[in-house]
C-alpha cells in the first residue's frame, strides 16, 4: 500500500445513491468520470476482472465460445431489425467523417446473426453458442446508483443458433442453469422471475433478479414459488357466466358522476342493493391512449378494466411493443366527439360502434381491448356515451364485445397467482441477468438461414442472454457492506488476505513482509499495509472499509508471537501462533471461507 | 475444430490490402464489421490476449499499475487542454439526450491527470505509473491495412507522474525499455526513431517503428545508428560565413522566370559564372502558406528554402504544431498586393519589410521564417517583389533577415545525419509504440500540482507511453506469414500445438484425442483438428493458414508407431515414437522454440 495507486476518502461522495456506490468510492474502488460513466482503479479492476473470470469459466463450461465485437457499429443491421428507431433516444448515436451513422450498441444481436450467417450454412454447424464480454453503452434518461445503472458498463452478452425449437430450448435450459451458478459462485441470491421480451422480441424471457431494497424492478411473487416481473404476470381468468335469467341493460341518469367514485356513491343512494354494497369493482372503466408505432404511425387505443383498478402503462406498453403509450390528448378528444368524457361505454368503441355507410367498420372507430376478467356473462356499470348517463346490467358478450383482451390492469398484492401457487406479493430487486428465447425474429430480419438434414432451407432459432457484469460487482459490493465499509466474498475479492503491519517495531514489519510473501507464494492475493507512518487504528479503519474477506494484523502481540486472523464479514478474531503453521492456517481460513 | 467457430476461406477477403489483414480474414481470426473497424472471433481473440498478456507483464515489471477508463468521454477535460479542437475530424464526437458533448478518446492523457489530481497531493505519492489496456477511437480519413490502421482499436496506453525533470527521465527510460522487451517478446523487429510530438505536445518523444514495406510512416537511418522519423530530423547548420569582400546585391531583369527552373537556366544564360553552373540551391525559394490556429485564427507565413527543395508539409506542420497548414489562396493574394506572384523576395517580408508610419512593423506584414541552412554571410538569388525582377548577391544577415528559422524543407537521402554519422537513407516503418516526455502541458492546463518536499506547490511532470497491441498483433503476423498462411510466434500462438487427426481408422482419432489431452495436462494450448469427413490434405492445408508453431500429423503412420511433427515456420519434419516419450518430446520443442 505505500505504492498502491489508491486513497481512500473520509467522506461520502455527493452523487452517491445507495451503499455500493458510497463505499467503492470511498474505499478507492471506482471514481466517477461523467453521469453514469466510471474510472476502475486498480482494486476495482481486480474485482472485475475476478468476476468476468467467474462469467467466463460457467460460459466455457456449457461449450461456450468467446469471441468480441466492435462497440461503435454501423446503422444498418439495426435498421434492418427495426431497433435503430425502437431503442429512441435510449442509444447512443453518432456520425463519421463521411456522415454516415453509427451506434454505440446497447446489445449485439444483429451482429452475432450476421457473423454466422457469414460463417455457417448447415445443420452440422449447429448448435452454437457464442458470447462475449464486451463494454455496452446505454443513454439512460436517470443514470443512478453508481453502477448499478450505468450509460457506459461492461456486459456478457451470448447468444445460442439452433436448428429448432427443441435445440433452443435446450439451449436456453442450458444457459438458465450456468446462470445461477454464476450467480451462486458470486454468493448474490436470485429470483428467476418470468419477464416479457420489450425491446428484444421473442417468444419467451426470464429475468434474474437480485432481491434488494434498492433495485428498481418490482416484482410479484407467490408462497407456492411463483416469482415474475409485474409486466408479465398474468390475470388469473374467471369462468364465463350463463347469461341466461340476467336482467336487460338500461341507461339511467347518473348526473355528475364522471369519477369511479362519485358513481360508486350515486350507485349506491340511487340504486341500492340488498345483497350487498356497490364497488369499484362493479363498474367498467373505459381508459383511451395513443400508441405510438415504430414507424410514427399514432392510433388511439380504448382499454376496458374493472373500475377498482387502473391501467398499469408498463404492462400495457409490454403488451404492445413495440408500440410506446402516450397520453390521449384534448386534440384527440376533439377528434372524436363521440367521446363523452367521464362517461365512455363500449358503446362506441371498437366492434359496437356503428358501422359505416358501407356496412364496414367505420374509419375513425377506436380499438377497443378488455382486461380478462370481463369474460362473457359479467355485468358491469359502464358510460352510456352520453354526458351524466350510465349504463347498469350491461353483460359482456350479450350487450358488448371487444377487438380482444389486454394484460393491462395494474396487479396488486393479494392478486392469485397464475399457477395457483398462492396469493401475490410484492418485492423488489435488481436486474443481474436476463435470458431470451429469441425465437426467428433476427434471423428472419437479416437472412440467417442453414440447410437442414433434408438439404431445405431452415430459418435459424436463436436465444440471447445477457448478465450485466459490472451491475453484478456493485449488487456484491451492495449485498456483502456492513457499517464499516465493503465485504468482498473469496471468490471476486481483490485479494483475499489483507496483512497490516500494525506496530513500530522493524519486526512486525520484516514479519508481515515475509507473511505476505509466503502467502503469495502459497496461491493467494495479498494485500500488504505497509505504510510506515500511519498509526494501526487507521489501518484497521482502511482495512474494514477495503473489505479484503480475511485481514492479518501484525501489530504488538507479535513479541507474545501471536497474530490476529480477522473475518472481515463475522468480525470474528483468532489469534494465531507464529511459526511454520502460519501460512497454513491463513490459506485453511481462506479456502474454507 | 468439429465445435470451434471458426470457418476458414479459400478465397481473399475484396478489401484486404495487406498480407496479414488477408490471412487474418481467410483463417477466421477476424472479421470486419465496419471500415476500420473489425470483430474477434475465438482465434483471433486468443491471440489478442496473448498480446495483452506479454504487455501487462512488462508495465507490472517496471511498477505499472493497471486501472481501466471509460472510451466515452465528456468534452470538458480535452477543451480544458485544446485538444478538442485540435483533433479536429480526427475523433468521433457525440451528443447525449441532453444535447451535452461527448468524444470517444483517442488517448486520455486528460483523465489520467485529472484522477491524480483528485487522488494525490504529496510528492511522497510519486512516481507513478499507471496504466490501462483499453478500446480507443480515431475517425481515421482512409482506414487500411485491415489492424494496422484501424477506427475502433485496442491500446495500451501508460502515463507516468514525476515530481521533478530527473524523476521524468527515469520513468521515461523504464518505459522505453519496457517497450524493447514488449517487442523482443513478441519477436517483432523495432527501430526507436526520435519523433515529434504533434497534437501530443511535450518536449520529446520515440517511436517505435516496425521496418515493412506495409508501413505508412516514412524514417530516415544513418549507417551510424542514426535514426528519426521525417519530421523530427533536424537540419545540420552550416557555418557562418564572414561577410567581408562580398559583393553588394543587385537587382536584375529576369523576364519570365516564376519557376526555379526557368530562373537557372535564365541565370546560366544570362549571367554565366566562370567557376561553375547555377543550379537550383542558388537560389532562394519563399512560399507562402496559411496557418489555422487551433482558435480558428488564420495567419499568412512566409517560408524561405533553398531552391532544390521543396517545402514538406507534416515537417512544417510539427514545427508549427498545434497549428495546421493551409493552401495560401487567391483571395490571400488579393489581399497583399505586395507580394509579386513568382518573384517574391524577403524584402516584403518580416523584418524586411517597410515599417509602419508609426515605426513599428505595419500591421498587415506576413511573418517569415527561414531554412535553418540560411545562415550569415550566405549568397542568394531570390524576388525582386517586382514580376520579371529578380536580386542576385542577396547575403543573408547583411541584406535580410527573419522572424526565425523553421524545420520546414523537405529531408533527402544523402543528407547528412544531425548527429554526423553518415548519410541519411529512407526506409519505411509501421509505428508500434510511441513514447512521449510530456513535461508540464498537461498538468498546467488541469492544475495538477502537488507538495514538495518544502511544502511547495509544484507542478507536475508527465510522460505518456502506448503501444498499439491490436495493430502489434497484425505486424507480428504480416511479419510471420509466408505463402501459406500465418506463423505464429509460440509466445501469442492461439495454442502453441496443432494435433491433426490425418487418417480414417478411429486409432488415429483416439490416439490424436489422447495426445491432446495428454499435452494439456503438460500445460499446453492445444488446437485439435478432429473433423471426422475432412481429408487429411483439407486438414494440412489448414493447420498451415491456421499457423500454430507445431504441428503434430497423426496419420497413416501410427501404424508403424510414428506421427510427424512440423515445425510450422521452417517446415522441418520431425518423426516422434509414439509412447511415452511422445508429449515430452512436442513440450522440448515448443519449450526450446
Amino acid at each position: 500500500m505505500t505504492s498502491l495507486f489508491l486513497r481512500t476518502l473520509r467522506d461520502d461522495p455527493a452523487e452517491a445513491e445507495v451503499v455500493s456506490h458510497r463505499l467503492l468510492v470511498r474505499a478507492g474502488y471506482i471514481r466517477r468520470a461523467a453521469p453514469g460513466i466510471y474510472t476502475w482503479l486498480p482494486l476495482g479492476l481486480r474485482v472485475l476482472r475476478n468476476v468476468e473470470r467467474v462469467v467466463r469459466e460457467e460460459m466455457d463450461a456449457v461449450g461456450g465460445q468467446e469471441v468480441l465485437f466492435p462497440a461503435l457499429l454501423p446503422r444498418e443491421p439495426y435498421e434492418a431489425t427495426g431497433r435503430w428507431t425502437e431503442y429512441g433516444d435510449g442509444i447512443f448515436r453518432l456520425k463519421d467523417r463521411k456522415q454516415a451513422d453509427y451506434l454505440l450498441a446497447p446489445t449485439h444481436e444483429e451482429m452475432f446473426t450476421l457473423l454466422v450467417k457469414d460463417l455457417y450454412s448447415s445443420y452440422k454447424d449447429l448448435p452454437l453458442l457464442a458470447y462475449q464480454v464486451q463494454t455496452k453503452y446505454r443513454d439512460e434518461a436517470r443514470p443512478r446508483a453508481g453502477l448499478l445503472r450505468g450509460r457506459e458498463f461492461v456486459m456478457k452478452d451470448a447468444y445460442s443458433f439452433d436448428v429448432d425449437d427443441a435445440g433452443l430450448e435446450r439451449s436456453y435450459a442450458r444457459q438458465r442453469e450456468a446462470y445461477l451458478r454464476v450467480f451462486a459462485r458470486l454468493g448474490l441470491e436470485v429470483v428467476v422471475v418470468s419477464a416479457t421480451s420489450g425491446a428484444m422480441g421473442g417468444s419467451r424471457s426470464e429475468e434474474f433478479l437480485h432481491p434488494t431494497p434498492v433495485g428498481e424492478d418490482t416484482y410479484v411473487r407467490s408462497p407456492g414459488g411463483y416469482a415474475a416481473n409485474v409486466e408479465a404476470v398474468t390475470t388469473v381468468v374467471p369462468p364465463e357466466q350463463p347469461l341466461e335469467g340476467l336482467p336487460a341493460a338500461h341507461v339511467e341518469d347518473t348526473p355528475g358522476t364522471p369519477t369511479i367514485e362519485s358513481l360508486v356513491a350515486h350507485l349506491q343512494e340511487a340504486f341500492p342493493r340488498d345483497d350487498r354494497a356497490w364497488e369499484a369493482g362493479d363498474t367498467l372503466k373505459n381508459v383511451l391512449v395513443v400508441l405510438r408505432h415504430p414507424d410514427g404511425r399514432r392510433e388511439p387505443l380504448a382499454v376496458g378494466v374493472p373500475g377498482d383498478r387502473d391501467v398499469d402503462t408498463a404492462r400495457l406498453e409490454a403488451s404492445l411493443a413495440p408500440a410506446v403509450v402516450e397520453p390521449f390528448g384534448a386534440e384527440d378528444f376533439a377528434a372524436h366527439p363521440e367521446l363523452a368524457k367521464g362517461y365512455i361505454g363500449p358503446g362506441v368503441l371498437g366492434p359496437n360502434a356503428p358501422l359505416g355507410e358501407d356496412g364496414e367498420r367505420a374509419a375513425g372507430t377506436i380499438r377497443y381491448l378488455l382486461d380478462p376478467r370481463v369474460v362473457t356473462g359479467t355485468r358491469w356499470v359502464t358510460g352510456a356515451d352520453a354526458l351524466g348517463r350510465h349504463v347498469l346490467d350491461l353483460v359482456a358478450g350479450r350487450d358488448f364485445a371487444a377487438d380482444g383482451t389486454v394484460e393491462a390492469a395494474e396487479v396488486r398484492e393479494g392478486d392469485p397467482a397464475p399457477d395457483g401457487s398462492g396469493p401475490l406479493e410484492a418485492a423488489r430487486g435488481m436486474e443481474m441477468g436476463h435470458i431470451f428465447a429469441l425465437g426467428r425474429r433476427y434471423a428472419e430480419a437479416l437472412g440467417l438461414t442453414v440447410l437442414d438434414e433434408n438439404g431445405k432451407q431452415v430459418t435459424v432459432t436463436m436465444g440471447s442472454y445477457g448478465i450485466g457484469v459490472s451491475r453484478a460487482l456493485a449488487a456484491v459490493a451492495e449485498a456483502g457492506a456492513d457499517e464499516q465499509g465493503l465485504v468482498w466474498p473469496v471468490a471476486v475479492a481483490p485479494a483475499q488476505v489483507h496483512v497490516v503491519a500494525a506496530g513500530k517495531g522493524d519486526d512486525v514489519f520484516a514479519y508481515a513482509e515475509q507473511l505476505s510473501s509466503d502467502l503469495v507464494a502459497s496461491g493467494l492475493d495479498v494485500l500488504l499495509d505497509d505504510r510506515p507512518k500511519v498509526s494501526p487504528g487507521v489501518k484497521f479503519k482502511d482495512s474494514e472499509l477495503l473489505g479484503m474477506p480475511y485481514v492479518v494484523r501484525v501489530g504488538r502481540r507479535l513479541a507474545e508471537g501471536v497474530v490476529e486472523l480477522v473475518d472481515r464479514r463475522t468480525g470474528e478474531v483468532t489469534d494465531l501462533p507464529v511459526g511454520g503453521a502460519t501460512t497454513g492456517a491463513v490459506l485453511s481460513a481462506v479456502r474454507g471461507g
